[in-house]
């Protein structure tokens, strides 16, 4: 049977029409399936009405105990808790879930490995023993959908935030190893992985790895976009069938535009 | 099977210790347990940092749509998470949801019914259908204990703001009608419902209805209680077995001081 993993994020989740109509896509997906949603801007802008100042080191954003909260609020709160009565409206049982619910994702502060490395701050990585897969299996067998905010835990009472596009690859690969069949879509507000960011029409219909590393070496594709290819490819090295990149309509509509990403 | 569902409000939730010892008390309970907290002074807290004036008629708090996020992100992202992380690190397998996870808690919003009452906002009401009993009877045959936060949902996509003592009651009505033996806790900072607010040590160890109806018309009870007494009363008669109020350590000693409710 085939798992659909869908990871939502940046534009799609800023614009209330825009997200409605992707989960209406999201739910028109036959079958057992998983959303995986970002930020957004949204927590930058709860942020700001706080007077929480964002710090960033060499263009990464640091998670601070403040920052941290925010982002617990925003995520695990206004944003998945929207979605999921959203869902609901649309006849989709879905059920949010933070990283610490049900124990589902665990992860471990990430360390600075030399004394030049940049301190995150309150950022979880996970492992491939990770994923708790048997409350996500729990609840596909009773038909509810999980709908996972990227908010993961350590076990120990500390919550920490985790790249989204991360979480859902480790949730497709451990699908993976339960299930024959998983696909992951990664979907934003764009058709796909642009050549020319200023051209929306632009878009690869393929990336394999050789033409990935190329592009990336070259610069030709936007810093945002390679953590995104990366987590692709380690999901298609792990097992997962199809990984595509696109606008969320191309879950209804195979024909329509997409990168589909290969090794 | 004796089930309890334990309220945790007031102060207990603003204080961090208070907080984490009132959550292992609750680990502590053996057999199946819901937990419902409350918000405690957070969304206001919240609500001042990001500058949203707060809105009263009557003494009474209107939610209005900012007021609304706030108290979403508050209730079912900061509190309600940073719960279910603790009560992990303490080995129960907590889960948290609000009303629109697995559509587990419906309501309807509060209507005027005369063009003179209170139009409190975005609050929603429970009936004796709002409960979705059927996802708390598959978390604890799963071993996983169910963590509430005072949010619902109408099921046409909004969220509401509901008073947790309330739904505490209603969880605690529909699990007696599942289950044999329904006790239900609320516990806050103080040993028991006070004869005089300023004396902590004059607490009721007994209250009936008849008792509850003569110090309510006196006045001799602070206005807060009378609302929390009002849902213990209800739950009584609706066949719960046990209603007490008091400190969550009553819970792990059942010689501790608290106020029982009785009809």
């Amino acid at each position: 049977m085939k798992i659909h993993v869908v990871k939502i994020g940046g534009n799609l989740i800023n614009d209330k029409k825009f997200l409605d109509s992707s989960l209406e896509a999201f739910c028109q997906i036959k079958g057992n399936k998983v959303l995986i949603h970002g930020g957004g801007i949204k927590a930058n802008i709860v942020s700001d009405k706080m007077g929480i100042t964002k710090k960033f080191i060499q263009g990464r954003r640091i998670t601070d105990k403040k920052t941290l909260d925010v982002v617990v609020m925003t995520y695990a709160g206004l944003i998945n808790k929207n979605i999921v009565a959203k869902l609901q409206s649309y006849n989709c049982n879905a059920l949010g879930l933070c990283g610490a619910d049900g124990n589902c994702m665990k992860s471990y502060l990430r360390l600075k490995k030399t004394k030049t490395d940049i301190d995150y701050g309150y950022v979880g990585d996970l492992t491939n023993q990770s994923i708790n897969i048997s409350l996500i299996k729990l609840m596909m067998e009773n038909h509810i959908v999980p709908v996972l905010c990227p908010i993961t835990h350590n076990g120990k009472g500390d919550l920490f935030n985790t790249n989204a596009d991360t979480i859902a690859a480790y949730i497709a690969i451990s699908l993976k190893k339960h299930y024959g069949e998983v696909e992951l879509h990664f979907c934003f507000e764009k058709k796909g992985v642009l050549r020319n960011v200023h051209d929306s029409e632009s878009y690869y219909t393929k990336i394999d790895f050789r033409l990935f590393q190329k592009i990336k070496k070259n610069h030709s594709i936007s810093n945002g976009m390679v953590p995104k290819l990366e987590n692709a490819f380690f999901a298609l090295n792990n097992g997962v069938s199809k990984v595509s990149i696109g606008l969320p309509y191309y879950l209804i509509d195979d024909i329509n535009n997409k990168t589909i990403l290969c090794l």
